[in-house]
């Protein structure tokens, strides 16, 4: 069989660790990994299918030889190696928002938008977390007929800013329990028994960039150039799986009927929808898996013919590093 | 001064121990506080502008001689019990959601139709927790152009299961954090660390009771039969402020500018609104005061015209028991 050389940029942070984890998972055949870090932590070993593998620090000469690049890391650093990740000539599969809006780069989900995979020239972009799981989510909608209207607001995991700001809620919790008072260091406020309403800086009208990935991202993996999105994003107290609300119009009437019996046909999607039961997607239940789950399927009161839904999905898995290993595994089918 | 004997029914609850406490910090004109609850909370002593008040059992003898009974008690206790109030001429402000939609009741949230609160015919009723923040947000848009749609999500405190649901969320993350298993009691799931898509039962296409409040009771407040509301209800590891993500279409077009400038003037609002300072509503801030905080408001993008807003209000006090106490205040007025 034919095997590959990976590289994971940014190995030490929350998705970057899951990639490792997920390439062994998943059986990705893989020859070499890399693990490529800051030299903060080159040196320390991991485990990799049982064997040891010592992380290296990031630098442009690490990149030779490598077939598949999964990033992992901000921007900046996105940027800085993105030259030299093509040089070599590997594929760049890059979770960060650097490329994700560059019309020569493919931004897929590949249950969604798949086909696009074939058209990079060297980078693929992995899309926002709150982004995958939505898309994920309404994508079999999509194809009933396609989405004008979308809105959404958003449950957003700590896990979204990586393994300090998963401490950083364990932490505070503790000490308030505790009496004691809540340190605040990676969020803009206490997360710990409250809700943070702004996740990204200002971009557009009052929107932060994150309320607007769902609409700029969507309109690309979607193919649908006119969809419009109205996002509110929020930070909750909940470790690492994002959850969603959204509304949606569609260009002709979708039934409520039609919707659950997509929804179940779809790939990536989970049908947890049973009210009496108590039964519909949840954090918990859906952390530490793949699927998004999707339910509380009903009919958009506001709108005749749209319809509303609750989504989740874990943000560090299918919200991050599983959309980009399946990307990965797109790559060496084609 | 004229002065008035006031009952509380369901004393011992959260939003009856809140309703004492306002009468108390609000110089209510009370001349004799009776405290009523159950036969297992009676013979109990309580302080009421340091003296004790013991705590008597809720029985129809107990409301001759009152004037003002404010109901902090579930809807059978209430409907046990409307029959005896109205019969000892008493006038019966109900936390409660069993006459809420009673044409014979007016349903009233003081800063928007207070004037409603002259209708009474022996009742009146408070509205559901969440729709109280809302529509508090929210009226001074209306007064700007009446509302036509509202899509809402909210972020609702474990306050809203009272007293048991306060403790369950402190009990579960202090025995998570101590490495032992979460006890589930009040709610449905666990709410620690997790999100709870469901609050109510099943009662419209989907929608649960709670949900339908929001367009049932909406209607009502603000005196529009036609406005259609999409409401999705989540339970959220927070403690007591309840905090809805709103999206609004209007009659006529409503801009930023003028939805900013109505709401800092509205009554019982207060515009929090400074993306760039990190500032906008939490419920943590929020709690504990008597203010629905607004920010985060910009432009629908899916309607031009429309406004998408967030809002937090303490779902103990603003959401129950203050809007009761300033229900009195108004009959007291008269």
């Amino acid at each position: 069989m034919k095997t590959y050389t990976v590289a994971i940029l940014g190995a030490t942070g929350a998705v970057g660790q899951e990639m490792r984890k997920l390439l062994e998972e998943r059986n990705f055949p893989v020859g070499t990994l890399k693990l490529l870090a800051s030299a903060r932590s080159a040196g320390k070993e991991v485990m990799f299918r049982g064997t040891p593998v010592v992380i290296e620090e990031a630098r442009e000469e690490a990149f030779q030889g490598v077939d598949i690049v999964l990033g992992a890391a901000e921007n900046e650093i996105a940027m800085q190696f993105a030259p030299a990740i093509k040089a070599a000539g590997a594929v760049f599969v890059d979770n960060s928002s650097a490329f994700r809006l560059d019309p020569d780069v493919p931004l897929v989900v590949p249950e969604v938008n798949g086909e696009d995979v074939q058209k990079h020239k060297g980078i693929i972009a992995n899309p926002n977390c709150s982004t995958i799981i939505t898309l994920t989510a309404v994508a079999a909608l999509n194809r009933i007929s396609p989405i004008q209207t979308m809105v959404a607001s958003t449950y957003q995991a700590v896990s979204g800013a990586g393994v300090a700001g998963i401490s950083e809620l364990h932490q505070q919790v503790s000490d308030l329990e505790a009496g004691k008072e809540a340190q605040i260091k990676t969020f803009a406020h206490q997360i710990a028994f409250n809700l943070i309403p702004q996740i990204g800086g200002e971009q557009f009208e009052g929107y932060t960039s994150e309320e607007m990935k769902l609409q700029n991202e969507g309109r690309k993996i979607l193919h649908l150039p006119e969809m419009q999105v109205s996002c509110t994003c929020v930070r909750v107290p909940v470790v690492r799986s994002h959850s969603i609300s959204a509304t949606m119009t569609f260009q002709t009437p979708v039934t409520v009927e039609q919707a659950k019996a997509a929804i179940a046909a779809a790939p990536g999607c989970k049908l947890v929808d049973d009210l009496k039961q108590n039964q519909y997607p949840m954090p918990l239940d859906t952390s530490d898996q793949d699927l998004v789950w999707v339910g509380r399927i009903r009919p958009d009161l506001t709108n005749p013919g749209g319809i509303t839904l609750w989504c989740c999905g874990d943000q560090v898995r299918k919200g991050a590093a599983t959309n980009a290993v399946q990307i990965a595994e797109l790559l060496i089918q084609n």
